[in-house]
């Protein structure tokens, strides 16, 4: 399905970039609505993530234990992580792989690609199946700390259905894999 | 599964508040790291959020189409949208549900609740499946502009696997509810 805006596109007056770290840019727009008011939009800028959930074998996914400082406790997630300024999405895809999982995957399957918070953020997420894992070297980000899991499939997938998993990338994915895995079994 | 973080906690040193809106706030923390290493961790704050996949009857839903200003083009999604302070989860479901889609639901059904961006933003989603519609009267948003459609379920559900819908609270709905339809048909 495709069409125009129902009431067309909004319009930016101004822009004004209000906050600025290594990580994340805040911008604050004056927009214009079609009805011809004008308010304010507070745009976050972080770019791309990219997410893995790795197959280990046709049974068991590789997980990581980490400790989350939003949410202020340790949390279990497949592997994911920014995308480098101008990195190829897919190189970004094994960079964290190795980086989180010590692996690097012969074999990359894109997912999907979705905005996680489209009213608040300008992140997309890049999902990927990764199979054929072989042993890689990668040098963890200072700040991550980072415990590798091998779980069997349909724990993770019960750790989904019950809420303990509570990342955006590992629930759409590890769901994904579960439709694939029941509708697409090749 | 549990137990403590890998290398335990990190520590808050200290908060600014460096930017806010009427929608979202931005903190800048210092952060202790277990190492001993301080690091910068912008914080964005825009609290919880409901997502809402309306039954009309047992094969079609209510999707809304409606111009996002991040992705800066129209989209398809159901019913989202942001908790007020204080309001009850399940009230703020059936009050977005009553703006956006000109309903009430008899039976909401929660799905999960999860990080949508969880190393940028606080933000929680809430989902809901909804049954048992019945017309309602809402007040839109002043920057909603909003057109309701009925689509067939299995054609919301090609939209999240063509990668169409890309929103990630009508992505995780959708899967999770093609699941509970084929393992769960009650």
């Amino acid at each position: 399905m495709d069409g125009d805006a129902p009431d067309g596109p909004w319009r930016r007056v101004s822009r004004r970039r209000v906050y600025e770290n290594p990580w994340i840019a805040v911008d604050e727009d004056i927009v214009a609505l079609p009805s011809g008011a004008t308010t304010l939009y507070g745009v976050v800028r972080c770019g791309s993530c990219v997410g893995m959930l790795p197959f280990v074998d046709d049974e068991h996914v590789l997980l990581v234990r980490q400790f989350r400082y939003i949410a202020e406790r340790t949390t279990w997630e497949m592997p994911t992580g920014g995308v480098h300024d101008g990195e190829p999405i897919e190189a970004a895809a094994q960079r964290e792989l190795a980086e989180e999982a010590g692996v690097r995957a012969g074999r990359l399957t894109p997912l999907t690609t979705y905005a996680t918070s489209k009213s608040v953020v300008d992140e997309i997420a890049h999902l990927f199946l990764a199979h054929d894992l072989v042993p890689a070297a990668g040098e963890a980000d200072v700040t991550e700390h980072l415990m590798v899991h091998t779980v069997a499939f349909e724990k993770a997938l019960h750790m989904v259905l019950s809420g303990e998993i509570v990342d955006s990338m590992t629930i759409v994915a590890v769901l994904w894999a579960d439709r694939l895995r029941r509708c697409d079994p090749s």
